[in-house]
């Protein structure tokens, strides 16, 4: 049965919240019309890293309007998240919640490499966020669309275009 | 200073050697017209992983051939080292060593990347080899361009050009 489903370890974050705390909304490229931050992205919404429970909440699901996702048991998506865990700096998955439901409604990575290059170096990639669509579970409320800074600038690493091979 | 300099733990490879043998360059898409493996890549040569000890035989003067490499300290290059190996299953930088002088002259990265997408998945990219390009040290010696595929097979995964952000 592999990690456990339940308890401590399903809450923990994927990465250091604190991250998440420390961005600057206001150097984002995206303006809004009113202030946002990751302790205040809206009202009845949460940004945090994702968590094991996520594959209760509908992460994945969110995933497949973007992209395959297949047939993932929880057992393999635990095994991924921890060997994303093993992975220091690396991997920084990050969802919003809807707080009215508990609900994952958007989410967005940032994938860290290492690099020698460029004095040591390290680059950014952020995949292509994905977020809640049908709008049913947010009726009433405009549908945020979260920035990529809001990932891109966790870990302290300026978001980049995919590159064509690099060192 | 440190990491240390001498001793054991500078001829560490980077990764487990034995993923190299077990490549088979017949799957390879590169024709070789005399066969090769990793462990006969070619007679004076030596194809294995990267080393702390490479620092001081011409691995980042290799990569500045191909890009801006910078004034990266020993220390600088240990500690990139062991954040990489402290990675599991990601880094793979592979080298051609030139036994008759100890000097890398070759070089390649797979960097491999956790997905939660398509059935829990990893994504290889291969970075853009690196070859000794003056030909000095290996004169009356055919030049070797080491395939992408070694690298590309070392970890099971399929080398795959960089795709525009996928999950």
């Amino acid at each position: 049965m592999g990690a456990p489903r339940e308890g401590i370890l399903s809450e923990e974050p994927l990465y250091d919240p604190k991250i998440l705390e420390r961005l600057d909304f206001s150097k984002a490229r995206t303006k809004f019309s009113t202030p946002v931050s990751a302790a205040r992205p809206g009202e009845g919404l949460r940004v945090r890293p994702l968590r094991r429970a996520d594959y209760r909440r509908g992460f994945l699901q969110l995933l497949s309007q973007l992209t395959s996702v297949g047939d993932v048991s929880e057992e393999q998506f635990l095994k991924r998240f921890d060997a994303m865990q093993a992975c220091p700096n690396t991997y920084y998955v990050t969802v919003i919640e809807d707080t009215t439901n508990g609900q994952v409604i958007g989410a967005s990575t940032l994938v860290i490499e290492q690099k020698f290059i460029h004095g040591c170096n390290v680059r950014g990639r952020a995949e292509r966020p994905a977020s809640e669509s049908r709008g049913e579970s947010r009726s009433g409320t405009e549908q945020r669309h979260w920035p990529r800074t809001v990932a891109g600038g966790a870990a302290g690493a300026a978001p980049t275009q995919p590159q064509p091979r690099g060192w």
